[in-house]
């Protein structure tokens, strides 16, 4: 039987609030399977600020063109600044971040932290970027989701939720379920493998099927170290990239 | 005026096509905006094939416990087997790609490579994963886009489709708007400003006001330079990491 997401009522409820021009973006995928069923359970809520609200003059604009020249647009500090102000006065302790691909890259590590935390308030740019100022001034953690550009911060808002969400107590049923995944060990996961014992004539690992829990254990971990040490040599290396 | 995505009649539209437990996720965040906007212009197109409908039985099962014991479940090889067949009579040209955090992690040109093809068929588990076998036996290329675990992969493939996407002829307006961005120059983006001058206090750059398009690139490059030897000293030395 799948597990169904459960609140531990004596937790706060961790909260997302997302400033974007596109709240009808939102639920999306977040409201459906895992973290839908863990948002009905009341484990974690969303909440969005359409930026627009905070945009200027009749045709609330939100942004201009780069100082210096350029392609594209920039969203403007003082619309940003109180829009921040106001996600602010709605989740007071959150941290506000920034998606990015300048920012810290996210890390399972970092999505542990993020989810131990009471929530998390997140910008979502589009066009060229933000206004510096606005980063600096409100102290915005700029975090990445990875080394490559989106059309806007929504997705990469998703996904650092998602990560965390997945985390909270009372969302994924079993703790083992959590414990030997990528990352948690430092390595990727070994391969899985279930029925039938034989699929067009390639067979399941024989010690997989000899019930000798140990000689289980020490395959998977030979196996997460061989997978990790010919594709990501890099995780291997502790210092060789930044973990937050 | 914003840029309105606009096809190239001469070139064949990029297909996405997903393989899911849950279509009704799709296309979501993709449906809106600019990659909307590509979509509905008939740059790209996106469809979902639903991996219930080659489960097995009366229930349609997809999945059973892991082989040699452990928490959660894994999708069955002779379940996949058949779904990714029958996606391959639908999009015979385009690689077949399994989102897994285990995979080659997704980089700018990485994306540039898929965006250049006829199309990407993604792949999204859900679960402990799925069944080696099917990976080996169809030639499913594994790509991660973060380090990082989500609660499946479909915002993953949403992730993979959006970065493509924007690389599309037509989709983003003016060519510099994407050569100069981030991980193009294999740097961080420099800081933007724009409008006002002065915002609580802070000001835009005097550099930038000069009308010196030598001087501004110069100071962008360095500060482009600065902010990637500060934040990811990794991306200036290629081989700290894997590229792709």
């Amino acid at each position: 039987m799948p597990h169904i997401p459960q609140r531990d009522a004596t937790r706060p409820c961790w909260r997302a609030l997302v400033l974007t021009l596109f709240p009808e973006m939102f639920p999306g995928p977040l409201g459906i399977s895992l973290a839908g069923q863990a948002r009905d359970a009341g484990i974690w809520s969303l909440d969005t600020i359409q930026i627009r609200d905070f945009g200027l003059g009749k045709h609330r604009q939100v942004d201009d063109t780069p100082a210096g020249g350029g392609a594209g647009m920039v969203l403007r500090a003082d619309v940003l600044g109180p829009a921040l102000d106001h996600a602010r006065t709605q989740s007071p302790d959150a941290p506000l971040i920034y998606l990015s691909p300048r920012g810290t890259p996210l890390t399972q590590s970092l999505a542990r932290d993020l989810a131990e935390g009471p929530g998390v308030t997140l910008l979502a740019g589009r066009f060229e970027g933000v206004d510096e100022r606005v980063i600096s001034a409100k102290g915005l953690k700029e975090i990445s989701i990875g080394d490559y550009v989106l059309a806007g911060g929504e997705l990469a808002a998703m996904v650092l939720i998602e990560a965390c969400v997945r985390l909270l107590p009372g969302v994924v049923g079993a703790a083992e379920s959590l414990a030997n995944e990528s990352f948690e060990t430092g390595l990727l996961e070994h391969p899985q493998y279930t029925k039938p014992r034989t699929w067009i004539g390639r067979s399941i690992p024989d010690v997989l099927l000899s019930g000798d829990h140990k000689k289980v254990e020490a395959w998977r971990r030979k196996e997460a170290e061989r997978l990790t040490a010919d594709r990501r040599p890099d995780l291997l290396r502790p210092h060789g990239r930044p973990e937050k």
